[in-house]
């Protein structure tokens, strides 16, 4: 989650970070591609000053049908494994966020879903490729327990060489929701996602690379009635704002990233 | 749903009645009751001039645990009901309108889960209660059928002598949502749903009494901006606002309501 | 439903007609074909003195990646429809049978979800291609209603030219489940599917082409039981026999079978 | 799961510690009572000789809508944690074990999702009851891990003082499949559960006490045979065999175990 400051004295909340600050401004090294319907925006951090250090991809599109994500999301996605020294073998745990019985939040469960796992067969000695887990650890209003907790322990039991974390996330844009796929290195921040998870999961915190795949589903109201009347209003309810084809959008896009996560996984073409 | 006149030259819509007009400054014959926590508005329309002919109950309540809200919703069934001369032998169809891929638009299809069907037991001389059917239509985003026109087929078949019809509603105030169970006995008007289902389900064109039961669980974005900017605000998507903790309402007043018409169709103790 | 006779002067049942009769003994106009580790056997059945008159198609095969099944299934669904003399712009209402609350009679409804629909685009202009629907009609334990009844009132509304209906089988022999599909011209017939459907859906039901495809997913305990010991046992509960890994099963033909049902409708490439 | 030894040379399996063993002829401590439809069979383990040491509770009824059921659940639910010490206060992880993706093996997800936590209240200071949290951590086929890894990881996170976990059964006979409860304060043992979960879940392996809640949902196919036809059959498939009516069974022992527990955990009159 990035704090986005405005000049109305109070502040917006994003789960992009191409939303949270100005890259002109901040003197980040950016590279802008726009090719084939797609906008790719490569921003890369060299220190925490401005925002959290390492590379950040955001992939804009006007149409979930636009064949080429698929081939970008694959190509960033091998580009941010090189990038942290992640091999061809180097053992996978692939992490969905959010609550599956929330059609906006349940994009990270139903990924899982479709992902190929292999860690069961390597003692059965079955096993001839990456050794790749999955978990769909719920959300802390169901469980009673904090979602980096139960991930912290799997963690330790299953001993990945690298996480790839997928979440649903928050916009402040209502244009952008299920128009962006954002890839990082940087990992999940306190506050992101559908129902502010308050979940830090980062190399510094794991101790291992955490890959995180995010899609904006949602809109927080308060955001929004603040961008329209460039005032705070009181009283305003806990709601959200999402596509109200939300469910065709989650179906299309859990798919694409699945996809996506089991080619590069296993050098499947697709 | 109704057409909401604002100030500002421009329109709010809304399914509930009690938003859509003055109930004071239009003459209609109304009722309030305060009691247990819930405020009960009972609206009678004589004829079609200002709202549909028929009565209104709107049962409003801070919240879904109040425990009186199950007695207050059987009790006022009942009373719609008898209004439309509906005996004890009647057969019924009940009606879960909605999308259960979408969990704001679930509340229809989750309701028929739980109701009890008795009319396969006719044939085979098992039954000794009311014949009761029920379906879940789907919508026409997944069908490419408009909804009424399953639901003249199977009425046409099953010859029920009326129909009960579950839907999730549009607000045009956030503080409603889900605090509200609107119960008439004027059917389902073209516009309604979360989805605008764009049905006509009245004893008019059905020719049977047409018992409705819905439930605010989404806003419309333009309305909610409209609201606070006091003008019209172009090019804003088509966006819902919903709850936070839209799974956990959709649970609990889907298995309120199952259990309200369950205890009215079959004289069920609860 | 086929009833098997057998030596025991107690019947088996199958919805496979292979199973149901031997086709040689009947003199049946039989085709054998094998290839890329399929089976596809075709009977063509000249009037209803041994099996009800039309083709039957049945694609046997081992494993469910093999990736000549999609190919087969299209070419064999186009050949039914031509037989029938239905035109690439003939309207089709695609038909999910089954129960989606229990795995292995999910198969229907699950192959609706991702079925593509058009027919509500036509009244907007916005329709280009085939007229199609899709309908999901729930069982009869929880509807009240007999299947067939939703199904006919839904036709005289939609006026479509053809149906084609999906349904988890029965089989006789556990090694046949989930290893064959059957296409045929003939409809749905009483007592077949896994729960026992009681529907009668055929061209001299209904006044239209019927195209069925069904895949055994299921066997009868009683079925087997008389299998292994040769004599019928009382006393045995009302009881199925499915693979353990179901649920994988039902994901991956349901996904095969709408892509290869999209495919014959719209003439998409795979 | 419990080996059963037959006259035939093999050996048939299964969950439930009646089926496996003569309690009679094993000279285990046995009380049985049978009231209000129910019959309850008391076993006490004294050593690990026979069966391993604890207490197993035996529910049997005939209709799962047998009103006494929920109170003789809730009745040895609350002597298994006294026999255990474990006290009003002490902090409680619920484990719903299986598959939900498959119908017969859904019941411990299921239960999960309506077992009341509030450990995430604690920080808050929002909690004034037990500390409740529960997990469903999925199957290994799903996740790529041991189950118990996972709960062992999230164990060391959450420092519960016992378990109770919930599991569907197998068992050796299809007479008994949804009309028995055991409870047992023995825990899990390796081979358990409808897809034969590996699973070790003891209070000597976890250092905690486990309470096992299980129900029979499925048979063996090969077992069913055996026990039909007293010999062994070679090349039947892994095949399960469970009632037709599976949905509404689950759903319905879903909703009595969530009640009984929490119940138990809260303190709750039903």
């Amino acid at each position: 989650m990035y704090i986005v400051n405005n000049n109305i004295g109070d502040r917006m909340i994003s789960d992009l970070m191409l939303e949270a600050i100005n890259i002109k401004d901040n003197g980040l090294v950016t590279n802008v591609k726009r090719k084939n319907g797609l906008k790719v925006t490569t921003v890369l951090s060299c220190d925490d000053s401005v925002v959290k250090k390492g590379k950040y991809i955001t992939i804009e599109f006007k149409d979930i049908f636009n064949k080429y994500i698929k081939n970008e999301v694959i190509k960033e996605l091998k580009v941010l494994l090189k990038d942290n020294n992640i091999n061809d073998d180097d053992s996978a745990l692939i992490i969905g966020l959010g609550n599956d019985d929330s059609t906006p939040d349940s994009l990270g469960p139903l990924v899982i879903g479709n992902i190929i796992v292999t860690r069961h067969l390597e003692s059965l000695g079955l096993n001839s490729s990456r050794v790749v887990s999955a978990i769909k650890p719920g959300v802390t209003g169901e469980t009673g327990i904090e979602t980096k907790d139960i991930i912290k322990g799997v963690i330790e039991k299953v001993k990945p060489a690298f996480l790839i974390v997928i979440d649903a996330l928050k916009s402040e844009s209502l244009q952008r929701l299920s128009k962006t796929i954002q890839l990082t290195d940087t990992g999940i921040h306190p506050g992101s996602g559908v129902n502010n998870k308050r979940i830090g999961l980062s190399k510094e915190t794991l101790g291992i690379p955490v890959i995180a795949i995010g899609v904006p589903t949602v809109c927080d109201i308060k955001t929004i009635i603040k961008g329209v009347t460039k005032k705070k209003i009181n009283n305003i309810p806990e709601m959200i704002v999402t596509p109200k084809n939300i469910d065709f959008i989650i179906e299309k896009m859990s798919d694409l990233l699945s996809v996506c996560i089991n080619s590069v996984l296993y050098g499947f073409k697709i």
